[in-house]
């Protein structure tokens, strides 16, 4: 009889569109044995009360509690993983300062194994407590402090896309942190590769090696090219960094005569799987070539505020047909949430929008058409991730990972401000993206799987 | 023996100056019974061990923990009470829409004061937990519900600065929701006022009284005479919004053909004790008035993403000399939290700094000068809120109130990010500004009494 693994009934927010969510109120949503949503049941669905009669006893029937909500699991697509020990440190200084007095000697610590496992360990839970349910790292230059990361999340269970590092230019690294040479740094990329390949057999919700140049700047011309060819050898997926900044955009223009995104296609870096971070200098013909090659923008706005020099022109470019997903960018994002960035996501628009020089006219001080509402944000942190990594994550759709947070509005340490038992639906699910705390994330599951639970160890 | 009526030791931050933190490693707090730090003792002070020896034994000796800090208290200057209750909901609204489809119908709605009591407990609570020691809120224009909210601040220990509404102009306001004429308005006033004063006979901390003209355009010149004239007579605060944004300061000046600024000081309304919202528009002359007359800004930077246009040019206006505090904004902003609203502080006016849209070359693209540091969005979030309500609080000094929270890094839902036994006391003062959530703030004192505690009912 039973034909489903789990089943789940309680109410959903998940989006229908970019701009619009869907409310799914009081349905059932069952799951396969591999963790998948095999089929949703709506209470109007004939057999909706049949499902429940049949299911209601046995132990894997999960039944929502009052004022306890299904999101699906957030997407993280930019994490540099050893930063999280420096996370909130350091960012009034310049970017020179940040990184050769705090950023490249605290990466260069994981040649360590035992430091790298204490933070990693942590960072990966932290994400998940804060409903990250599938995270795109960068782990350091060092193999197996790498690795390691891989079997962490595979261990805790969050669905990891992990790279080692690869930043092997003399000139532009610290000696004491670098890829010793191009060839090391490609064969020690392929091993990485294989050795994930070989961990994601035995991993349910799955784990996978990433194709990394740190960005152009730090990498010769022969490890951009060799890790091209990596990433379509093993059909991998492959992130960088582009056009973050004037300076990165100007120095990748200086060196090549063309732009961050053109240099970064001729090397073989943009593809279906592909992933850059921030790339918010894009110009017209790099819009295109980001949507024709189904590159996708891994946005991270608190970062951005920091060191990116202005705001992505977010509303514009996903016009364009380009796949934009959110980052935290931990540690230049010293938030390990992604609420806290899609609110930011929000801001961020709404200063582009309407500007912020008061010293100039209301007609010239913004960009007409930039804002992005919170169920954009909302998508960008779910669905929008999902598309922009080619996996069937970020939607509760059948066919979709059961990947999702429980989100518990009565939390003793964080009730949200409800005080009207009949509150709209909508209201509530906008509540909840501003005023939500890992508090209220009651559980976290993975692939079908129960990660966080706020009871055990939380 | 014992002059102190209570001794705290633990290592706390609190600001030296603007630009910079004070660390005091394990220094001693001790009390008078006012509650009031009446001597402060550091570890190389000739009587610090004699003082533990006195103490220590005593029940009124507090020792810190490891992993605990004491930061001051936050001081919020501009909440919306009423507005909790829709906090999070209707942001992607224009503003005409929000406030009459959203905001008045809710704020009429305290007419009743059992809704008003649910919805002020829980904020207080809320805003208590979050480490806001001291709160200037707006409540509504109905008089009993104002001092109900005053009585929930006495009664669960916050210093609270509370304004009846005033808005009475029947052009400018539903006629569901406001005062009936300039003389109801007057005398309620003037009654909440006397009422509050006598509260505030029985309430340790302080309650105080404050005339609240709503906004200019929503006050005939009747009411805005009367109310700066109220303030003289019984010397209290006053509080509005002054210039929040281009519609705000453009309507003023087409009604008075003079600034907001500069209208608002010819009802008497500009003084030492005045601290008006945003003020995010200020003319050059409005920033001298602002200096000269002592007045100070509530800066609300979540809620200027909304509402306000653009940014407060911050560091220039407090380079004139004038008084700057930190506010949430309830509900315009969607966070209860001033740790939420000094990390946009701080993220805005890099913003500001830098600009935000990349068609522009970096040179026109911001303003330089702009931005702040988190030490100085830490200072508005204490010093410069106690500064601009001209109250001995917000620093962690001799003769100023113990009003402080005690930050627990390792609280179990919310470990900070710091895995070396001994990094350095200024990265765990950034990792706690950009950190820190209720979780971790695991007791709030003001005025010396213990106000909430993470064991007892949290
Ligand atoms: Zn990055
Ligand atoms: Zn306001």
């Amino acid at each position: 009889m039973m034909n489903y693994s789990k089943v789940f009934q309680g109410t959903a927010f998940t989006s229908k569109s970019a701009k619009e969510i869907n409310i799914l109120k009081d349905y059932l949503f069952c799951l396969d044995d591999r963790g998948m949503i095999a089929k949703i049941v709506s209470p109007e669905d004939d057999d909706y009360n049949a499902m429940i009669q049949e299911y209601q006893d046995n132990d894997h029937f999960h039944r929502l509690k009052e004022g306890e909500y299904f999101l699906p699991g957030f997407i993280d697509l930019h994490i540099h993983a050893p930063q999280w020990a420096q996370s909130g440190t350091a960012l009034d200084l310049p970017l020179y300062d940040w990184l050769h007095t705090y950023t490249f000697p605290l990466e260069a610590k994981f040649a360590d194994r035992t430091f790298a496992r204490k933070v990693y360990e942590d960072l990966v839970h932290t994400l998940l407590k804060n409903g990250t349910t599938t995270g795109l790292y960068f782990a350091t230059v060092h193999k197996e402090a790498s690795y390691l990361l891989a079997e962490i999340c595979a261990d805790q269970g969050q669905r990891g896309l992990v790279g080692k590092v690869v930043a092997d230019d003399p000139q532009q690294n610290p000696d004491y942190y670098r890829d010793s040479d191009a060839a090391t740094a490609l064969a020690e990329t392929e091993e990485f590769i294989l050795d994930v390949k070989e961990l994601a057999k035995k991993t349910k919700q799955g784990v996978y090696p990433v194709v990394t140049p740190r960005f152009i700047p730090s990498c010769t011309d022969e490890a951009l090219q060799g890790l091209g060819e990596l990433a379509a050898k093993y059909d991998t997926h492959i992130q960088s960094h582009c056009s973050e900044s004037d300076w990165e955009h100007g120095h990748v223009k200086e060196r090549y005569h063309k732009t961050d995104a053109t240099a970064l296609n001729g090397f073989g870096l943009l593809q279906e799987k592909s992933i850059m971070a921030h790339s918010v200098f894009l110009e017209d013909n790099d819009v295109n070539l980001f949507a024709e090659t189904g590159t996708a923008i891994g946005h991270c706005p608190l970062s951005n505020a920091y060191f990116a020099n202005a705001v992505l022109p977010l509303a514009h470019f996903h016009s364009q047909g380009v796949d934009i997903g959110l980052g935290t960018d931990i540690s230049a994002g010293a938030a390990p949430s992604l609420y806290d960035n899609a609110k930011q996501a929000v801001v961020s628009s709404r200063m582009l929008e309407d500007g912020v020089d008061t010293s100039l006219s209301p007609e010239t001080r913004g960009v007409d058409g930039s804002r992005i509402t919170i169920n954009e944000a909302f998508y960008f942190a779910t669905a929008g991730g999902g598309k922009s990594l080619s996996l069937p994550i970020g939607l509760l759709e059948e066919n979709y990972a059961w990947d999702v947070q429980i989100v518990d509005i009565n939390a003793g340490a964080n009730k949200l401000p409800i005080f009207d038992e009949n509150e709209d639906l909508y209201d509530v699910f906008q509540k909840m993206m501003y005023l939500v705390k890992p508090d209220n994330i009651r559980e976290v599951w993975v692939q079908g799987e129960k990660v966080v639970s706020q009871g055990d160890g939380f």
